[in-house]
């Protein structure tokens, strides 16, 4: 099964709603991206319709705003 | 295993969320809550923290907020 993707920028909105995701689907079923570390990601996450984190990107490519931690403009600063 | 609740009020953002999770976490684990239709539940939805529909509350009790399609105070109109 291809792997669900949750962006985060690790605030704590963040690490919250990762933990409740990691339980939810399982370590092995969700590729965790950091973009406050890996900001090349950043163009890549807007594309797919991505306006802030944390966020999940499901298989089929649904895109999921999970509560609100920071925007993606903010990640650019 | 405790079930996972998905709370939703009908509207195509909740929709949308809604074939997301049942995809992601699959029918038998998840529980589906029109809050539209089951107003007598928004005062529990309330008090577990919730702000907005479409949301998913997992096992563990944390609030997952999704994307934004309604606020509870106007499920309550």
């Amino acid at each position: 099964m291809k792997k669900s993707v949750f962006y985060h920028a690790g605030c704590s909105v963040c690490v919250s709603a990762e933990n409740e995701i990691v339980e939810l689907l399982g370590t092995d079923n969700v590729e965790i991206v950091h973009l406050g570390e890996e900001k090349t990601r950043i163009q890549d996450a807007e594309s797919l319709g991505i306006k802030s984190v944390p966020v999940l990107v499901t298989p089929s490519g649904g895109v999921l705003h999970l509560n609100f931690g920071a925007s993606i403009d903010e990640l650019r600063a």
